[in-house]
Order: structure tokens, then sequence, then C-alpha cells
């Protein structure tokens, strides 16, 4: 760099690449992008990854946390049917941050949205006293083949796509210096979204979220959108046997994990019981008439309330 | 509030206001927004505002933070010639914030969109130990009509679409705790986009940007992106008595404020000869071949630095 052209720009310069696509217009460096209209109907999702929040240095390298920046937004499209397209990054940092961790974050943001064929289109840099990645990513989807939340009906399966409480186990792992079990970390320091699964799934199910809160928060959800209720049983939640070691290990209830847990990422979805021969994932429950989510476990059945992770309440 | 049902769902459900559109298919609440294909291309850009960097409030009230954070992102669309359409805020902020404060963005927020007919059709809340506004703003631009930084043309005139300085003068006397200028300090606290000047001139002009960083900055991007230089006369650069008031009593140049004050959030436009008759704003130079930008001032001629407030200088 030339010693006077250390500003903004030269930052630019050196970690935001410029875009090759016929349909992007006006890529990164002018007041805005400029993209050809979709054909389908478009999505919209933002999400934002906080220093101290969502993640720290000492646990993630800077390449994981631009990862998990794209795949958290692109399990959002997923849970749509979507396919994801352009990408806006607002990134905010301290002064005195090592450029590695800047360089290091860009990285893993280009790695995994080259992934995806996901073209960053733009963003803005400012100063914060801590690191704060602010992702917004776009989507196209036919609307006639696009799910939401609240299309449930009584008399639906509630099914997952895949075993739940790895990100959580993963999490209380790595806070607590444990040794091992490198594939359930992986679940908090990489997940990865449902994206094929999801575009499969859309046209088929009723209503389908993303398993971003915990399975409580996120049911209820689904369920108030759907202006219905839901009975799950405890045993047919699909738990991995290394979460249930690394559960054993941390005296936690595997279940609680399960359910409480979040950040799995998987999908959660309703789908009416002629629909769901042969589709992947576990049934753990069925919709019902009224509201409320209820848990089945051992015989007996109890109110499971909205749980996890709440930095609201 | 039922006392159980203080997270960030009741959050949402207290702030956030639902989208009544027919091209608005899903709204806030679920995984993402979705909306109908746009006829135009398709503009998106992104802005933050940071607490303590962009902001303090102990100088804005809330609603200004929010309607801030609205104007700065209509005014790219507006450079581009574009409408704004859909708005997506991701908000971070303390456990601790007063409440009356993320009340005054939200409804800041909301007025602003109004005004411009913007629908705020997503976002996401988060923990931060300061308050980080990301919004995205979409926009629809025909693409025969659209105005971008790179097709200025030597022998183009370089007009401003009015007085500049104002918002930097502005944030200099709320700092002091100076009394008085209200209109000098409303140029800091409150900006306008320069929405339906962006649309008129847009087909006309060969360039145009909006002065946010300042015009020594704004002008070099300009030219940069168009492979050209610039020649401005400082006599000619539009300031307002009450802002050349203001700097006398600040004990500042008054030029200076205006060419590297940044946050004007007026419009720069290069424009051919030709096509300049009866278009507002004010003529401060002309377009030349090579490369750099030219400061006239008192018969002489000198290199005018990229300057202005640079966090990453």
């Amino acid at each position: 760099l030339p010693p006077r052209d250390r500003g903004e720009r030269a930052f630019i310069a050196r970690w935001v690449r410029p875009v090759e696509d016929e349909r992007v217009l006006v890529g990164p460096g002018d007041d805005a992008a400029l993209v050809r209209p979709l054909a389908g109907a478009e999505i919209l999702t933002v999400d934002a990854l906080v220093e101290g929040q969502h993640f720290d240095f000492d646990l993630f390298t800077p390449a994981q946390v631009g990862r998990k920046a794209v795949e958290v937004n692109v399990s959002d499209i997923a849970a749509m049917g979507g396919e994801p397209r352009y990408a806006l990054l607002s990134l905010s940092f301290p002064a005195h941050a090592p450029e590695e961790r800047v360089e290091g974050i860009y990285a893993g943001i280009y790695q995994a949205a080259e992934r995806y064929g996901i073209r960053v289109v733009g963003g803005n840099l400012a100063r914060s006293p801590l690191f704060v990645l602010s992702l917004t990513l776009t989507g196209e989807v036919d609307p006639a083949r696009a799910a939401t939340r609240s299309g449930a009906r009584p008399g639906d399966e509630i099914r997952v796509s895949g075993p739940l409480g790895g990100a959580r186990a993963g999490f209380l792992l790595l806070r607590h210096g444990q040794d091992g079990f490198e594939s359930v970390k992986r679940r908090h320091l990489e997940p990865t979204a449902r994206l094929d699964l999801g575009r499969a799934l859309a046209p088929v199910v009723s209503a389908m979220e993303d398993l971003s809160d915990g399975l409580s928060t996120d049911l209820h959800n689904l369920c108030e959108a759907s202006g219905c209720g839901a009975v799950i049983d405890a045993e047919r939640i699909p738990v991995a046997d290394e979460v249930r070691d690394a559960a054993r290990l941390l005296q936690e209830d595997p279940t609680t994990l399960a359910v409480q847990g979040g950040e799995d990422y998987e999908l959660l979805y309703a789908v009416a019981p002629e629909r769901a021969a042969g589709l992947p994932g576990f049934r753990i429950g069925e919709v019902v008439a009224g509201h409320g989510v209820r848990l089945r476990r051992g015989g007996r059945e109890e109110p499971l309330p909205r749980g996890g992770w709440d930095p609201f309440a």
C-alpha cells in the first residue's frame, strides 16, 4: 500500500472482491449495488454476529466467524425453500484489531459465499469497540414452492431434519476447555445450512422453520404462526451418540440440550402424513388443535415452555 | 405484557409493525421476508450507525437516530436515481438500555420509512454493549435511467445539489454546546436525502454520487470510478450564510468545512454542458482528462487530496 493510502478505500480494495456476473450491473464500490430483477419472488433476510455474544476469538478462528455469518443466513433461505443470491456485509470493528482477524473474516465469508454461488455485491465498514457482522442475504424462490411457518394443520407430522443438541454441547465443551469431541465442537463452530434439503422439502411440507433458537422456541413460533398446538415425544428427538457422550461428561441432560440448545440449523417442519413417506429426517410428534407445545416423556405429558437462550428474556 | 413473556418475541411484538402490502407475501416474523419480484433492476445498499462513532444520545434523540439510519440509506438510492422499497433493520443494543431509546429508534425508523413508502419487512435483534443499527435498503430503478459513479467524461460540468459544510458545522456547534444555529445543527441531526432530485437527475447526468464522506473524498471516488480528473473552484462551492456565521464563531474555514466535512447528503454529479441548462444546483468545476482532483483558490491551483473523516486512515 502506498503510505498515504491506508484509509477505508484501501481496506476495501484489499478485502472486497470485484464481482463478475452478468446479472450484477454494479458491484461493490459504488453508492449501492445494482442487480437484474429476479424471476421468482425475493427472499430478504439479515442476521448479526456480535463478538462476545455469538462468538469469541479464543474459540473461533476469524474464518469460522465469517463462514458462520453466511451459513446462518443461508439457513433462513433454506427454511423457505429458496436459493441464496446476493449478500451485503455490514462490518464494524476496533481500530486496533489485528489485521488477520478482518482478513480471516472476509476469507471465511468468501469461502462460504462461493460454495453457495452467493455474490457479495456491497457492504459497509465502520468502527466500533468490538466486532459486529451484520450480513444481509437475498434469495430467490417460486412463491408457489415456498415454505413459511404458518401452514401447519392438526394431524400433520412434526419432523426434524437431523440430530439436535450438538451445537449447544459443542459450545459447552469448548467453554470448559474439554479435549476431543471435535465433531461435536464443529456443530457450534462450523454450522452448515440444510439448503438442498430445504429446497426439496418446501413444496411438500405445510410449514417449515430453521432450528436457530432451540426446538422448544422454534416449535412455539411455528405453532403460533399456524394457529395450532403440538405434542412431541422426548424419546423420538434424535440425539447423536457422541452428543450423548458429551452430555454425560458435562452432566447435562441430552434431551434438554436437544430441546433448548439452539443453533443446530437443522430444519423443523410439519407435513401431512400422506405426504411424509420417504422424506428424510425424524418424526418427533404431531400437530394438534388448540395451542401450546407439550412434551411426552416416560408416559407423562407436560407443557413445554419456550426456552433456550433468549438474550432479551 | 404477561410476566413470563418478556423475551425477544415480546420485544418484536411491541416494536415491529406488521406490513400490509400486496407485494409483500411474507412480512416480519418468519425466517425471512418474501416479496414479489421488482419490475426494474434492484438496488441493494446497507449503512451502519454505531453509537459513539456516528451518534451519541446526548446529542441525538433516539427518533433522530432512527430517521438518520433511513435517510443515509435513501441517499444511496437517490444517488442511483432509484426509488426505495424494502428495509431490514439489524439492531443490537445493551441489556440495560432505557426502553425509550429502543422505542424511539423504531419510531424514527417508521416515521422516515413511511415518508418514503418503504416497507420494513424484517430484521434482527441482538445484544451488544452499545447501540449498532445496520439498515439494509432495497430500491428499484430502470437500469437505462440509473446513475453510477463511473460515467463522467472530460468537459463535463461538476455540480452539487445544495450548499455544503452544514452537517460538519452543526456537529461542531453541538459538540461545543453552542446555543442557537438550530438550522445548522439540524443538518447533522436531521439529514434529508435528495430523493426526488436524484430521480430527476439520473437520466441526464453522466455520473452521480451522494456526499456522505466529504466533497474531496467523494469527488476522488467519482473521478477514479470514471477514469478522469477534476478541477473545482473554492469560490464556487456553495456555503449557506448561517454556516459561514457558524464557521466564524468556531474559527473554522468555511471552505474546509464544505470540502472535508461530509454527511451533507447532497448530490454530487457530472453532466455534459449541453445537458446542464436548467438543472438545479451549483456548478463548482469541471471534469478534466488525467487523474486527481485540483482546487482553484485565489488564482492558484493545487492538488486537493482525499480528506474528511476517515475512521480507517
